[in-house]
């Protein structure tokens, strides 16, 4: 899943004690734009480490609600000559035959436009303009509260390139019994979910609940019930993870207060500064088993 | 400069020893969308910490080369009825008199569109885009390898919110000296930048290099030495200390390859991992004297 062709190396010198040692080379995470287009129109650019690409195309579509399943997709491949300048930066997504992919669904912040402009913006409306296009996750099964307080244990041990350059997010999705189902580094914290989403859509794993019923593969046992991520909780990640439906967000760091706003209206159980096998239980904790 | 209006509160439920605490109130950081329009046209949504949203607004609009000093402002407000809900998150920024501010130099990525859409997008052209509009900073005098040793310290005093929330980013402006210019906090890395910049702006000591000569102030004695942020050193942050023309960034932690890519080419000195007392140069350390 993690490859490590995103560190590249640089030359650095120390400075400490007031001294500074001689140049020597050093590793750093590669950060390049991506381009995202789809049927030939630029949807987004993104600045990603590169790997995973077509994960983090397919991810960052489902995630708007553009793309709801695999089967929505005839092609999705990098354009352009290999060896030219510039190849491997731009990713185009082809819809299925005969289907539209319809690119009003951006989100008004990434098309820089309102849909309620009169009005203006404000957190209340961004959640009630999330839950539009996506119903709450149900209660469902109780999760082992030991899951969630070992996830970012287990994200830290696919932490690959962050062990070599410290500048990675990470982020991964895990079954109900804490088992990796995907797992993803990048510059980005919303590319690294993005990846993770974007694998397990391209699997057939997630489809949104708009999708037509699969002919095959109906009920995949690869269901994931935990999002872990490597930095904080903002509202766009809980959104990610609204969207895919994971019914846990798991972040070593802290939720904002939009992220928790939204965790507690969409049924999610959001869980921050996971660590040392402590955790702060925001929204939803009878998932947990815990009143 | 900073407040702490950015605070709110949540209901959390401690985990640690397979047991939960009882629900308490936790401090978490705000997080709300912000709106920013220039002559009606809505140029941005951001999801921000509400307060120094004027100066969030000038900053943003001058990282961008829209902007190249006070004095292309008409005004710039809050716009909407207070008491109303989404009061505060439309900031209306107006130009001067007889100016049209060019909406057209947004970047490729924030318009989702690209200028040279046939050829791609790279880092190498990214880097080169940039430096089409803002020529590198010159060497300039030696600073004192000591207050980039001391300039996360320096943050670290100003960090209220992260104090009481762990959730929250933080930038700060320092002159040659390690004395404090401007400081501001978000949940967003990029913000807090263009708060701080966008403070250097509206005080008149930040110009383009495009802007008028001023009759007032030709030659600030508030001159900023030290971009300092508090997480990474990506693209962006290099970014806008390479308009802002300020010398050096020192982060608290990683710097991307191309985030060290941008400052070798415009001049700028790039130190990373700044904590006690120790760091990494990448680029230009002779303006620390450091050869």
């Amino acid at each position: 899943m993690i490859d490590n062709k995103g560190v590249t190396q640089r030359k650095v010198m120390r400075f400490a004690s007031g001294k500074a040692t001689p140049s020597e080379l050093d590793a750093v995470a590669v950060e390049e734009p991506l381009e995202i287009r789809v049927s030939g129109d630029t949807v987004a650019i993104t600045m990603r480490t590169p790997g995973q690409d077509r994960e983090l195309a397919a991810g960052f579509l489902f995630s708007e609600g553009i793309l709801r399943s695999s089967e929505d997709l005839g092609g999705l491949a990098h354009c352009g000559h290999p060896g030219k300048e510039g190849w491997g930066n731009i990713i185009e997504v082809t819809p299925a035959p005969g289907l539209v992919l319809d690119l009003e669904k951006l989100s008004a912040a990434r098309r820089g436009t309102l849909t309620t402009s009169a009005c203006g913006v404000c957190g209340r409306r961004s959640v009630e303009d999330l839950m539009a296009v996506c119903t709450p996750v149900p209660p469902g099964a109780v999760l082992s509260p030991k899951v969630i307080a070992r996830a970012t244990d287990r994200l830290k041990e696919v932490q690959l390139n962050f062990a070599r350059t410290g500048g990675m997010h990470a982020a991964a999705a895990l079954d109900a019994k804490g088992e990796l189902l995907a797992a993803a580094e990048d510059v980005g914290r919303h590319n690294a979910v993005d990846k993770v989403v974007g694998e397990l859509v391209l699997e057939g794993t997630l489809r949104s609940a708009r999708a037509p019923t699969p002919l095959l593969n109906p009920s995949p046992k690869r269901q994931p019930g935990v999002l872990v991520v490597s930095g904080r909780a903002s509202f766009e990640i809980v959104q990610k993870a609204a969207m895919a439906r994971i019914p846990v967000v798991a972040s070593v760091s802290a939720a904002s207060s939009l992220a928790v706003d939204l965790a507690e209206r969409s049924g999610i159980t959001l869980a921050t500064f996971v660590r040392n096998g402590r955790y702060n239980v925001y929204t939803h904790p009878e998932r947990l088993g815990l009143e």
